[in-house]
């Protein structure tokens, strides 16, 4: 693994999962990569995936470096070619060079802005900072993938499934008051189509993900017969791919409640956080013995530790 | 020690003065707490709080992780039961509880909002905090307490007095702009009721302390009369409590100056800082050798170390 | 060495060069300064500098704090004897007083505010942070100086010129659209001068230097002479010293870009980033060989390694 984008940059998904699973039987290892260092960049603010990787990073012995980049305080110019005679103060070349210089992988997160679909489905502040820090490059969520966070979905389920046969895993989309990116779902499915499940994925017409992520998944646009028999049910907002980030919906029957629930089988129920109450999951459901949400946030250092010591090593740095 | 918010947490008081005054003999033992974390929490923002504490923690040689939560960058939901469709987007219950999966103990800073004395007096943040994160929470000051200053004050006096007979500690009203918490001196009455001191309070009428605090200690409204013969002075603006978070006078011939020294027994001058100099304390004061308030910054260090230790200890995380 | 605020603080200027040339080969030595604490003081965003200061402090062994202070959220009284009635919550003299408690080395990044000269250059911020911490403290970039900065580019001229006889070093203004501060000409030109070279200094009419720096260093007027046969050009925009702070002239003949270079000796081109693209200096050059901005940027590390290992020595501190 050269980087970590999506579950393409990574030759045995499944593995990766096994070893995540390991490293949180005994996550402290201070000596694995004693003398490296990590620089956490974010373009966008985060709680979950900063401390995660944050404590993921010292827990291999490797200090981390968080660098927040507000909108105003570092304004970054990513097209090649500009006269930069505006309000940007460096180009991405340089910014990124320079982060090559002091840290041995690079953890980057950005955002889509959701006005342009091209812009935010060809990653480009993504692949800028891979191609010119030449550091490995750990994606702390990107404008289309949330890796990290499928990772530690997919450790969740394994360790609440012991079945030999295949869980039924359902994705629904629910409803919310600000148009969010299809990160999560896209990386989720892309996810789970390399594990062992059988999945669904169930949301109003309109919304459906881009065919290179959900391509030949079946899709049900009735929630509750969707829901049928699901094992795992991962709740979840996005904003629609079709009509590029547009609110189609704000239908609260899609709200996840104990009426969802009681078509499932007993399901797990699942989301990324941070979660809106009431809204895309009632509190009957976060607080009750289904929801799983507290144990995949766990699961975040211990996905990240995978992800992070695989590149420490693999990266050229003297240790 | 289950949690450290106020004495009342606390069992031994002066007894946890002694270790943290053993602990500034040898503030750095790297060993004690290594592989330990803890989640600093700034809802307001801090200077002092914040270095002593990652100090503090860095000097047991555990990991300190600082979140510094802004007004806008991270709307928190309180309420329970609540629709979540308007600006907050996540909910303490999560936000706390994802925590309590990273940290070993959690450092909490809240501030009051000085206009429901209800809501302020409820502590409703940091008992959320406790709640919900399942961990041994420490007050970074909060909207009715500052115990870690406290224990530093106590600390300081020890410091300073070497006789057998109980000090005479008074603790004055200044002027000051702005409206402030009662935090610090709710706290430091709280404590010198435990310690071996003979304390009064002084301050205009209207002052009054809330009950709970304060009952029983005696009130001299006459400021140049509470300080004949003191031995030590803290010197510290509140807002009202009765007509609650107002500014009910800004005397200015309550700033303490060589004027009110002259009346004490050559007392030294206490502060938690930041001082407005010229307002609460002249410079004539903080500029010459009564005053300790500096001693009472960097034994801020050790009180906070004393407490840290004790709660890593006693956390049911493994080591 | 007391201070690292100028190259007169420093003894040996090119023995420092030679130490910190020495560490590159060798960087991470986590037992020499164990138990150290350095505080990085930021009063104005840096990317590079702040990097490059913690990654130094903690190759070293010591813990590094980094302290952003914005100018809403800390504001500091620098005046003496005033009444702080106004907005400014804290004085220097306590502010300083306190991180002097609580650290062994304090780096402090200041930024002139280019209307008044004699304010800006009487370093009274910097002056302040020396005078009240008590401590040793290392300029992370000042109003009128940028001393890491310089010592890493005489670093990298070292790296670059194995003849014997003394290179032609030719400092270029250039422009840009913002008005900068002097500090990093200033500093380059104060340690060139003891550095084994040749300086020569040009830009348009009116950018002169301030005496005390560039006096008895030639000034050339046109630039394409200037440039005759020089074998490093450092291109750099700065605003007017003799009326002050004033951007004079906008002529973009003066971007440095292939046209400049051949008229040099194939010159090693420098800039102290951030650098504006296509306006300070052309892609063509920043893209193609000459260009040594990078290693200038990794040599901060070991500049600065340097200098904060010379001052955690030589502090008091107990280790």
């Amino acid at each position: 693994m050269k980087n970590f984008t999506s579950v393409k940059d990574v030759k045995d998904p499944g593995g990766l999962v096994k070893r995540a699973l390991e490293i949180k039987t005994n996550p402290f290892t201070p000596d694995f990569a004693r003398g490296k260092r990590a620089g956490l960049i974010f373009l966008n603010p985060s709680l979950r995936t900063r401390l995660s990787s944050q404590v993921a990073v010292q827990n291999l012995g490797a200090e981390a470096i968080v660098l927040d980049i507000g909108k105003d305080g570092w304004a970054l110019e990513f097209e090649d070619g500009v006269k930069m005679n505006g309000n940007k103060a460096e180009h991405i070349k340089e910014a990124a060079g320079v982060m090559g210089q002091y840290f041995d992988v690079l953890g980057v997160r950005t955002f889509p802005e959701l006005k342009d679909r091209n812009t935010d489905y060809s990653e480009q502040l993504l692949n800028a900072f891979i191609r010119y820090s030449g550091l490995p490059v750990v994606s702390l969520e990107s404008a289309t993938r949330h890796p990290l966070q499928s990772l530690a979905d997919w450790m969740t389920i394994e360790e609440n499934w012991k079945k030999s046969e295949r869980p039924k895993v359902v994705i629904t989309w629910a409803p919310h008051v600000k148009a969010l990116p299809q990160a999560v779902p896209n990386s989720f499915v892309e996810w789970m189509r390399e594990a062992p499940v059988d999945l669904t994925i169930t949301h109003p017409e309109g919304y459906e993900l881009a065919e290179e992520f959900a391509g030949g998944v079946p899709v049900e646009y009735d929630q509750m017969k969707a829901l049928e028999g699901a094992d795992f049910v991962y709740v979840k907002n996005w904003s629609s791919y079709k009509q590029y980030g547009q609110i189609l919906s704000q239908d609260e029957s899609w709200s996840f409640g104990n009426e969802q629930l009681a078509v499932t089988n007993n399901a797990k129920v699942m989301h990324c956080l941070p979660v809106r109450r009431g809204l895309v999951i009632k509190d009957e459901i976060l607080d009750g013995p289904n929801a799983i949400h507290l144990q995949q946030a766990k699961n975040r250092v211990y996905s990240a530790q995978a992800v992070f010591a695989e590149l420490f090593t693999s990266s050229n740095s003297s240790l």
